[in-house]
């Protein structure tokens, strides 16, 4: 055995084996100083600059990404990038605290089709509404107390009452973090609007545009969202507080505005229609998610506000131009309306992804989306929630009023299910204080559930029925997704003998001229077999009389086989080639040696390699058969 | 030397040579009777098998191919699908006299722009025509025996003018190409529509799908659609002159039937614009082909008929219907001026290809544009018009009347060209009787040169400015492709020094994890070298060291370098490692083996090989390496 170093600053050492030149030949690299970090024999620990510090065509896309989502983060940083308290609660609690900026007008906006009258039912359907969420949130504290590490309704469904009702759950989850997005950037747009109208008609791709810098804001990471968005929910809540105080005052003093609506907005296409129970209830499955909207309802009760039908202005900005003007006040309600509800999109950034990370890990989604990208952050999770709110968007025309339907459906889903599991859990337990807390969480069940039965009812053919369909579907296609991973790896997993030596391939050099590309691939062929075969198929007698007498010369002496194709095919009469050699011998493997030309722009493909292409297709799906592939790179350095 | 036949059936031979197993090693497979034809040594002739029988998942597509077009067509049976001269004549006349079922009421939906007087001018301006076409015909015959094996103005202008001349001329005969398939396919949905008036909204769709017809027709090959489409073209004339001839004859006896045009086809939003020179020139050009519409326009000029500015019907359908009523006669009349204007498409379907196939001989086009198909169609061509024609016919809502101007400008720059080189062919050759020939060349250059310009001038922004841009730049595009090819052609052939034995590649084997692929891959990279080194990229700390743990075991002592990956890269660090090991020793190429699963159906690729396929994209341009694929076929014989 001889050992020596050949370069000290590469740390490449080459240890030989046996006498004879080539009869063993070990090689190893250690721990390169700039591109990798010492460590054990036989073990390298990656630098940053073999991220950032590729050379070569990808240089450009990099530095773009840099740009746009930072440098990467180091695995060990995870732990670093956790959020503090007072950006948590900001964060977390900004789905609930923005959807008082929307709630009133969704209800007034179901009850203004019972006729005008009915507009008077707002403040006590919102009292109601309030009182089933005091129901849904003492239920719920249950279960966060029950699963302090994560109370995902797919996680509580799935420990409680099975695999399949947690998939139901966290596809009817999957579903409403989208339309979170979707609803919740519709709203931020329509905050805009109503301060510049003149946004209006372009209010889907500015919907579009917000979807897409909360993607890149996610893609950079957690802690600058923390940062960002920290301030406008506190805002917010000491703004709308301040407008719903400025108009109790001004109530109190009898100097509250008179609102008239514009006579229009009063009459709608289908007329009047008869108030019955389930108008009240489409009202209250619509508007049932708030906190600070008992003060907002409670000022367009008071003033009489009515719903813009053309959703360009918001009840809550009427109130607010009504109760403080055109100015300063107005402008940042509206600001801080629209940076919270933002912020509640945001949320759905960090919720979806994460769950369907909890999913892929489980194998029921493709497994990409447990993988985390360079900035700790689930790249494929936050791409798919963006495109996927991005269709809904363009599809409803950013329209809060034809998405809410779909997203409260999804909520009461997820939620009745949780609820659901608590019941079983707290019966199959029967722990101290057993009795209380099922009553609590069969309340929360039941009270979700007839939500969701109304729901679906009263709202079917205005867009449930895409949730209602879409469940189903989504919980079949992850079944299937693991049934699929399960059988691969079974498959992929049998034992095996021990190595053998590999068998030597048969070596095969498809060749179309006499050109430098096919001249590298013979000469790779030669150095990995010295029985490589070069083939030439041709529609051309002349040219293969040609090619036969150039041969000897330009090979220096290979096999060459050279097929006629009177039908012109290239592909098939070398497929059949193989056929033909592997006939005889069916355990030897093919290496088929192709030659690609590598043009110096994407486009030059056009011109080159569409029968290389074709051929690697073909070969591919071809039993023990390898595809060796040798680039020609027109003015670099050849092999 | 030992040499034994192996298998008498496959006539396969080893040869060695040297003493030690595995010094050198020679096979030869001659002919195989089922799949080659017997041929000299080393010399296969591939059989219909090689194309029709091969197995895999391209069998079912073979299938359907061969329905759709038939079975390939051996080169050597090229003569025998020569046309006889009567078919040849139907197919490549019909281009002309499909022209009359349009021409007239593409030039009085110009003059009634002027008012309804102006509809008078239709028979003089006929005659007008009639007058120029003659010159134009002359003029043309003389190209024709200068250049009795192929006179298409790419040919004679580059013969004449140069080079750029000849691509002026083949780029506007390629759109003109392209537009006589828009022109005609939309002329025959007209003469449909003035049958079945509920078809009209289909048009667009009518007409793509006669495309699709027409391109099926043609990849079948040029026999097939000389039978199909002979008998049209001598039907449609035999019936517009009997038409005619009836027309005549009630004229005489003085019962022609009155015409009475709806009130609202007289009137133009425009309103009626003065008739001015230009007018009747924009006519002139609109409508300045043809053979047989002398009759049809005297016939429209005598009844006074108004085109319908639907364009649902056509001029010809309301002269026919008032002649020879709504029977048998009508609706025959209609079907032979379908069929007859899909015999003129059809000639385009010849045409185009032709001409880019000699356009992609001299490397004007891309070279697949010369590759005959299996049915020794030029097989990217027909699809590329067909292509192009539907394009148009969306964009242009299958309209005449909006597509004529861009057709008259392609063909009279077309014919400038061709006859201004025979100008000069005249004046250099001074041949006997060369004052006459060049006067008559001459004053087709002329008359073909100003009709031109007329065309640019008053239809420009008709659609006239997308001929005038586009054929520069197709001329441009032709010009990089060309010099493209050569550039590379220059670098290819580069001389090389004799081929030395390749340098022995370093072999380098990713390895995600310890499955059945990777384990193929490394049978494979062991039996190609005996110094493979084994590369396992994590970002997971712990399976790193349960990976090294199960190594020796598993691998059978292979060598493994772990590359710990702090920021979650794969590809980079892999990337990295293989710069390192090059570094060291430039010159020699590293072999990656990649192991790739191939599943059973096409979208389970979606849930596995996503870094693979990412991998091969970064190393495909990297210098001095090379790919190998290892396919691992689930359920399928292993390596």
């Amino acid at each position: 055995m001889a050992e020596r170093r050949i370069d000290p600053r590469l740390e490449v050492t080459e240890t030989r084996q046996g006498r004879r030149p080539g009869d063993t030949y070990i090689r190893r690299v250690r721990p390169y100083d700039e591109l990798f970090q010492r460590s054990d024999e036989g073990e390298l620990i990656a630098t940053e600059r073999t991220v950032l510090d590729r050379p070569g065509w990808t240089r450009a896309l990099r530095k773009i990404r840099t740009i746009l989502i930072g440098r990467p983060i180091s695995t060990e940083r995870e732990e670093h990038e956790r959020l503090t308290k007072l950006k948590a609660l900001a964060i977390f609690s900004s789905d609930n605290i923005s959807s008082s900026a929307y709630a009133t007008e969704e209800m007034m906006r179901i009850l203004i089709v019972a006729g005008v009258g009915a507009i008077s039912l707002t403040m006590p359907l919102t009292i109601v509404i309030c009182a089933v969420l005091a129901i849904v949130a003492t239920s719920y504290w249950q279960t966060i107390r029950a699963y302090p590490n994560g109370a995902s309704s797919y996680l509580v469904s799935s420990d409680n009452l099975g695999s399949t009702a947690g998939l139901v759950a966290g596809a009817a989850l999957l579903i409403d973090y989208t339309l979170t997005v979707a609803v919740s950037v519709s709203a931020a747009v329509a905050a805009i609007t109503s301060v510049i109208p003149e946004l209006f008609p372009e209010r889907v791709l500015i919907a579009v545009a917000i979807v897409a810098l909360l993607m890149l804001g996610n893609l950079r990471g957690v802690r600058e969202s923390g940062t960002i968005f920290m301030a406008p929910t506190y805002l917010y809540i000491v703004l709308i507080l301040g407008m719903v105080g400025i108009g109790l005052a001004r109530l109190a003093t009898g100097t509250l505005p008179e609102y008239t609506p514009p006579a229009e907005w009063l009459t709608r296409d289908g007329g009047p229609q008869a108030l019955t129970i389930f108008l009240i209830l489409r009202a209250f499955s619509s508007g049932a998610f708030a906190t600070l909207f008992l003060g907002i309802s409670f000022m367009a009760a008071t003033m009489g506000i009515v719903p813009d039908p053309s959703e360009e202005q918001t009840v809550l900005s009427q109130i607010a131009r009504l109760l403080v003007g055109d100015g300063f006040f107005f402008i940042l309600i509206q600001l801080a309306t629209v940076l919270v509800l933002a912020l509640a999109a945001n949320t759905a950034f960090a919720d979806f992804p994460r769950l369907s990370s909890f999913m892929a890990r489980d194998d029921f989604m493709p497994r990409q989306f447990a993988f985390r990208g360079e900035r700790l952050a689930f790249t494929t999770g936050i791409v798919a929630l963006s495109s996927l709110a991005a269709v809904l968007l363009v599809g409803f025309g950013a329209s809060v009023t034809a998405l809410i339907p779909l997203y409260t459906l999804g909520v009461f889903l997820a939620f009745t299910l949780s609820q659901s599991s608590m019941v079983v859990r707290w019966w199959r337990r029967r722990e101290h204080g057993w009795a209380r807390g099922l009553a609590i969480n069969g309340l929360g069940a039941v009270t979700t559930g007839v939500i969701a039965l109304i729901v679906i009812e009263s709202k079917f053919l205005a867009g449930a029925w895409m949730v209602v369909l879409a469940i189903p579907l989504l919980v079949l296609l992850m079944l299937g997704i693991r049934g699929h991973y399960r059988a691969v790896d079974q498959a992929l997993q049998r034992e095996h003998a021990h190595p053998r030596a590999g068998t030597k391939p048969i070596v095969i050099v498809p060749i179309a001229r006499l050109d430098e590309p096919a001249h590298q691939a013979l000469l790779f062929a030669n150095s990995v077999s010295p029985e490589a075969i070069a083939v030439h198929v041709t529609n051309d007698a002349d040219g293969a009389e040609a090619f036969r007498a150039a041969w000897p010369e330009w090979s220096g002496g290979a096999e060459l086989v050279v097929i006629e194709s009177p039908y012109r095919a290239l592909i098939g009469p070398l497929l059949a080639y193989l056929d033909v050699l592997q006939r005889h011998d069916p355990s030897r493997p093919v290496l088929v040696v192709l030659s690609e030309f590598v043009p110096r722009h994407w486009w030059e493909n056009l011109l080159h390699n569409q029968t290389a292409l074709r051929l690697k297709l073909r070969l591919f799906t071809r039993p023990n058969t390898i595809v060796a592939d040798v680039p020609y790179h027109i003015g670099r350095p050849t092999l």
